[in-house]
């Protein structure tokens, strides 16, 4: 069992949003953390995500609550004052400051809260935080996902426990992904923050199902300093490991997906141009259902580098393809390496490597193939 | 019997590329025409693309020749070789310039033409050129066309003929698009292009079938003059029509659609916003899987929009959304709006309109669904 770290507990219950399943998550600090948060820059971004944007801009937060199987997106004003309503109340809960609560929710669009049931659930003089076991927090907060997903990492005398859910739908409507850090270790709030934007930036943020950006993704990290001071470089480490395998296990259990692809581009202009690239590629439908078909199609990977046309210094005369370790472009496979590389297309885990050959900039992004049951999935729903 | 216009005459054959259905076509004029090209701005743009850039750069064709089932693509000096060796075939047996020659290529990248092959044709004293029916054109620039694709407008004493092939796919390949028209209208170079860009900007650059953009795509147009001069602006209108009526047969022949998914915006700042907003929505798989399944789930419209996070005066609040002639959000539909809405999605054609409410700019885009199809269609193939 992976407990939360020192200083944390959880609150986790049923209130009835949709089904019996649990839907009402509190995972709280003894005192006010050192925290920081990401999120969508969608337009239409949900009434969660405006009030915790707000509550995270000092760089604390006591705790946070996730409401699954309804978004309180696109709910106007009446969403805004229930999402407020919901954060008072479990901030009286938990003895805090309502602005030093984070409010996270995933599912339908354009529906209220069921605020009877929620007011119901918040009314109780006290809730029971007794939960520890960072599994069953994760269990909580999911929806259609597969599985929990978990990661943890030890640096010095800290931990750093991180949980995520997606890329599986709510109902099927949006694949939001939210994904919570917790650690004992001290750290100062400008640090954390920009060490949190490092790392989700070549994790959570190089992470691609299918284009579609949620109007409710959150990321965030509470730190509590009960464990002391740490070193900054590995702790960053610990905590990229962490974002990492939450990443990977996201992108496995895509909607639909049968394959982790990775694609990495190297030797780019810089790591801004590596990432357009790469991103090209993963994200693009010709490229995943070849994968998905074990297809080792370079021709649609050159056809994905071809996409970034503004990239002038992109010459197709210098550019390097691999499947796996196998150069494929400009070097062609002989048919011994044709088998073989069609066996390693049949696998669960698919690198495509490009190299631009222009400078030093390398970026690796994560996604999934396009299958059948992504269609399904997405098309066999009726509002 | 659509026929080509006066002054124009088609060569239509068999050169073996792949099967013994027709993969080589030239249509020659009887002397040089005005004309204009627009190709893709892939940086992996296939040798055709590269030959035939260079040779309508002087505003001027004598024949255009396609050939099917090989995209010169990836194919190196090698390659350019060959495109240019036909080429200068092409254009001694139409009494042309080699420079006035356009051609255009789709199918299996990285492959070479097979040379002996086209050189025992191209060895001919004279092919004939008997082919003035517009439709059997058409027919042999098909690849994996359900139908071959022909429309055409008369303007005054001039009529203008437009053949399109595209978007199935080639082997499954790509869904290279080429569109080529003819017309007996006089006109000046310069209108001639100017125009020809308005147009195309409008129909072909408006359709996205799955965001990947072809390393071949080709539009180009020839005026032989033998008509006479035409009123520009009637003309311009006979184009456009031409041209959205070819645009409409694609995008309905996507791989796999079952239905014509148009989305327009209206009152965006701009004519470029109210694109990028209706691009955004026409490629969400998440959209394009909703229409499949005839489900009018207008938070996904909502999410798209929210993707173009740069545009900051895009406001959640004053947005309007309509499925056909119902609008959805912000007033919700009741029940009986609700069933009404359910059986207009079943329908073959849906269209999305969209209203941000901020100056005067507009334009529509085309599409299709994304159904299971697409995927078996590009995942059901090996190299």
């Amino acid at each position: 069992m992976t407990s939360l770290p020192q200083g944390f507990r959880a609150h986790v219950a049923n209130v009835g949003i949709k089904d019996d399943t649990d839907d009402f998550v509190v995972i709280a600090a003894d005192r006010p953390c050192v925290a920081a948060g990401l999120f969508t820059k969608s337009r239409f971004s949900g009434c969660s995500v405006i009030v915790s944007r707000e509550a995270v801009a000092n760089q604390r937060l006591q705790a946070m609550v996730v409401i699954s199987k309804n978004a309180n997106v696109a709910t106007g004003t009446e969403g805004m004052a229930n999402a407020r309503e919901v954060t008072e109340a479990v901030a009286r809960l938990v003895g805090a400051e309502a602005n030093d609560i984070l409010i996270a929710s995933t599912g339908v669009i354009g529906r209220q809260y069921p605020m009877p049931a929620l007011r119901a659930h918040l009314s109780s003089p006290s809730l029971p935080f007794d939960v520890v076991d960072a599994e069953a927090t994760a269990r909580a907060i999911m929806t259609t996902d597969t599985h929990p997903k978990v990661a943890s990492a030890t640096v010095g005398t800290s931990t750093i426990v991180g949980i995520a859910k997606g890329v599986g739908m709510i109902e099927p409507d949006m694949a939001t992904l939210i994904t919570l850090f917790f650690t004992d270790a001290a750290l100062e709030p400008a640090v954390l923050e920009a060490m949190f934007r490092r790392v989700i930036d070549r994790t959570f943020n190089a992470v691609s199902i299918d284009t579609d950006t949620s109007t409710s993704d959150t990321a965030a990290i509470m730190a509590s300093g009960v464990a002391g001071p740490v070193d900054t470089t590995e702790f960053e480490a610990g905590l990229y490991e962490v974002a990492l395998a939450l990443t990977l296990m996201v992108a496995r259990d895509g909607e639909g997906a049968t394959k982790l692809l990775t694609v990495t581009v190297n030797h780019a202009r810089d790591g801004a141009q590596a990432k357009r690239v790469a991103k090209a590629i993963v994200n693009s439908p010709l490229v995943k259902t070849a994968v998905h078909g074990a297809d080792p199609n370079w021709g649609r990977v050159a056809m994905a580098i071809g996409k970034c046309s503004d990239d002038h210094d992109i010459d197709a005369e210098k550019v390097t393809i691999r499947f796996g370790d196998q150069e494929v472009y400009p070097s062609r496979v002989n048919d011994a390496g044709l088998a073989a590389l069609s066996h390693y297309m049949t696998g669960e885990n698919v690198l495509i490597a490009v190299d631009l050959a222009i400078a030093e900039g390398t970026f690796t992004v994560y996604g999934c193939d396009l299958s059948d049951g992504y269609v399904r999935i997405n098309a066999d729903y009726t509002t």
